[in-house]
C-alpha cells in the first residue's frame, strides 16, 4: 500500500511515523527541495499543475494532502482519472472557500456566526448596520493564521479588497459578526472512506496574534459541550463527505453557545497532542481513514495533555542547538522539531507533555517550549 | 545532525520515527535492496567491508547499529579514522563474543550461570562431570534466537562444533550450566556518550522455541528484583562502557536469584513495548544516547503494557492483508508491521496494548497478534 501526500510540510512529516508503524509506504509531492517531509520518498513539483499531480498520483494507491491549496480543477482531474483522492474535491471545497463553507453550514443547520456574502460596498454597509457597526471581513480563499481577515467598522477599511472582489480578479469576500467569545475550542474527528467515524475529546486552543499557541486536552470544563461539539463535527463530516481528519474550530461564546469558526480537512495543529496523548494519533487515524482501514481508538492515554507550539525558534540557529537545555531539564517533554529554518513567528516545532492534570502539565510544556524562544 | 545506522532491519526502521520527531536526519547502510528501514535515506553495501563502512561513516555525524555483526576490525577502523561509533568496539565485543562476555561479567561480579570456555572435548567432559551431566553448549559468536545453542549430555552431541573449534577455523565454544529457572526477565537501560543512564522497568519475556514471543511490562511481581536488576544493568553498562541501549536478559531461578543470560547493545525486542508504553521509547532513547543528547524519562505511561510478536505472519500474504480484521476488532492495539516478506517463524511485526493491568491487556494483544497467524 502506498500513500501519496501532496505537500511536504510538517503535517506530511508527521504522517511518516504511523505509516512506518503500519508498514505502509508513503510518498510526498514536495514544492521544492529541503521541505520538512522529504525524508519520505519525494517527488518535487508544482501542486497547481495538473500533469505534475497526475503523474504523482499514478505512483501511489491513494492521494491525500498536507495542505488545502490544491486547486479544484486539479483535484477533479485526479478523480476523473480514477485516482482515490481523500478528502475529495466536493468536501475540500468547504475548507478552501469560506463563502461556500458558510452557506453549506447554514444548510446543515450548524450553529455559526451571523454572516453575509459581500459583493459590493453596499453589502458590507448593510451588514455593519445590521450587526452593531463592526464586522470581521474575510477573503473567501487564501487566508490563514490571521491573514485575509480584518476587523472593520467602516467600509473604506477594506476598500482595496472590495475593489478587487468587484473586479472579479481577486478573492471573493464575506463578512461575519464580531463574536463575543470566552475561548476557542476545536473538535476533531476522522471519517474513513467507508464512513466510519471516531472523534477525539473536545480541546481548548489558545491563539496568540491569530496563531495557535497552546492546546489543552480535554478542554477544561468542556463536559457540557462534549456531546454537542461531537454532533456538530459529525454532522459536518457526513454533510460534506469528509474523508480523513476534520478539525472544526469553534468559539465558546460568552453566553455559553458553540459557534463554528473554521474547518480544516487534514491533521490540524489542535490535534498534535494526540501523538502522545491519545491511543491513536490524528496522523495515524488520517492514514487509516484515507486508506479505508478501520479507525483506531481515539481515547486519551492519560487524563491531561498540553501542546505548546514553538513559534519562530532560536533566532541564532536551529532548535537542535538548544536540546541540551530543553531535553536535559524536561525529560518528560515530547519535543518535536519540523527541521525547518527558524523565522520569527514560524511554526518550527511543538512540545507535548501528558499527565494527570492540566496545571503542572501545561507549566512543563510551556517552559520546555520556552527554551527555544528568544 | 545526521545519525548513521549500519543495518536496515526493523530496529533501524523503528529508529526513524523518533529521529523524525527530533528533527534528526537518519541514514542507513542496508545490506541489499528492499530492507525494512530503507524508507530512510539508504546506501547499500556490505557492513563487513571496511571501505564501504568508512565511506558511509563520512556522510553522518555518528554511527550506530541495527545489529551486532559488524566485525571488530571494521569498527576499529572507523574509530581510528575519527568517527563517533556508539556503542564502540570495546563495548560491542561483549555482545558479539559470549566467551568474552562471560569472562567480563565474572570480573564485574555480575551473577551468572556457572560456565567454562571449551577448547577441547576434555574441557566439555570435565564441565559435564562438574555440573550434573548436562550443559548448554554455545558458539561464542553468531548465535541468535536459539541458533548456536545445544543442550547436551554427551560430548559427542557437539563433536562437529568441537572439531571446528579445535581447528581454529570456526567459532569458539563455551559451556554453561543448565539453569533451573522459573522465567526470563529483561532489564533495559540506555547510557549516553556523556555517561548519563536511565533504565526502564524490569520486564518479563516469554520465549517460544527460543524466540521472544511476549513481553510483560512491568514484570509481574518484579518489585523484589527491581533494584538488583537495575544495579546489574548499570554495573554492566559502566563496566564495559556501553553507549546507547543495553538489554540484559536474565533468568529468575527457581530459588529466586537473578542470573545474567545474554546482553544486547541496541534496541531489543524486549523493549518494543516502550514505543507506546513508556514516556521515552527505547528507540528515541537510543538515538538520544548515541548522539550525546540528554536522556528522556523512561517511566511507564500506564500501569501495564504487553507486547506480542507476530512470528511468521500470514502464509498467504502480507500483514496488511489482515488489517480489516486486526484493526477493526482491536482499535486500541498498536499494530506494527516491519514491511517484511512473511516466512515461518520470522519476526515480521508486533502488537502492543497498554492498560491498567496485565490480564485484559495481554488477552487483547495476543488476540490482535493472532489475527496474523495461520
Amino acid at each position: 500500500m502506498i500513500l501519496g501526500v501532496i505537500g511536504a510540510g510538517q503535517l506530511a512529516r508527521m504522517m511518516i511515523p504511523p505509516a512506518i508503524q503500519l508498514g505502509i509506504d508513503i510518498r510526498v509531492l514536495a514544492e521544492g527541495e529541503g521541505m520538512s517531509a522529504q525524508l519520505a520518498q519525494a517527488a518535487v513539483g508544482d501542486y497547481r499543475d495538473t500533469e505534475t499531480v497526475l503523474e504523482f498520483a499514478r505512483t501511489v494507491d491513494a492521494v491525500t494532502f498536507d495542505h488545502e491549496h490544491v486547486p479544484q480543477h486539479v483535484l477533479r482531474a485526479l478523480v476523473g482519472a480514477g485516482h482515490a483522492v481523500h478528502p475529495g474535491p466536493d468536501a475540500l471545497l468547504y475548507a478552501q472557500d469560506k463563502r461556500a463553507m458558510r452557506e453549506r453550514m447554514r444548510e446543515l443547520g450548524v450553529p455559526q456566526p451571523a454572516y453575509a456574502l459581500i459583493d459590493s460596498a453596499d453589502d458590507l454597509q448593510r451588514f455593519l448596520d445590521d450587526n452593531g457597526g463592526t464586522a470581521i471581513v474575510k477573503t473567501a480563499r487564501g487566508g490563514y493564521d490571521g491573514k485575509g481577515v480584518r476587523r472593520v467598522q467602516r467600509v473604506d477599511e477594506v476598500a482595496d479588497w472590495i475593489a478587487v472582489a468587484v473586479s472579479g480578479e481577486g478573492p471573493e469576500l464575506l463578512a461575519e459578526e464580531l463574536v463575543d467569545f470566552s475561548r476557542e475550542l476545536s473538535q476533531q474527528l476522522a471519517r474513513s472512506t467507508r464512513g466510519e467515524m471516531a472523534h477525539w475529546p473536545l480541546v481548548e486552543t489558545v491563539q496568540r496574534d491569530s496563531v495557535c499557541a497552546e492546546v489543552y486536552a480535554p478542554a477544561p470544563g468542556g463536559e457540557r459541550f462534549e456531546r454537542e461539539a461531537a454532533e456538530i463535527a459529525q454532522r459536518i463530516a457526513e454533510g460534506v463527505g469528509v474523508t480523513g481528519a476534520l478539525a472544526v474550530e469553534m468559539f465558546e461564546t460568552s453566553d455559553g453557545r458553540l459557534l463554528v469558526n473554521e474547518l480544516a480537512m487534514r491533521p490540524h495543529n489542535s490535534g498534535h497532542w494526540t501523538i502522545e496523548g491519545a491511543v491513536t494519533s490524528q496522523f495515524e487515524q488520517h492514514v487509516r481513514a484515507v486508506l479505508g482501514l478501520p479507525l483506531g481508538d481515539p481515547a486519551m492515554v492519560r487524563d491531561a495533555a498540553v501542546m505548546v507550539n514553538v513559534l519562530g525558534g532560536p533566532a541564532s540557529g536551529r532548535m537542535e542547538d538548544r536540546y541540551d537545555d530543553a531535553l536535559g531539564e524536561y525529560p518528560d517533554a515530547h519535543i518535536h522539531s519540523y527541521a525547518k529554518a527558524t523565522r520569527p513567528g514560524r511554526k518550527v516545532g511543538h512540545v507535548t507533555v501528558i499527565g494527570d492534570e492540566h496545571e503542572a502539565t501545561a507549566a512543563r510544556a510551556r517552559h520546555a517550549a520556552g527554551v527555544f524562544g528568544d
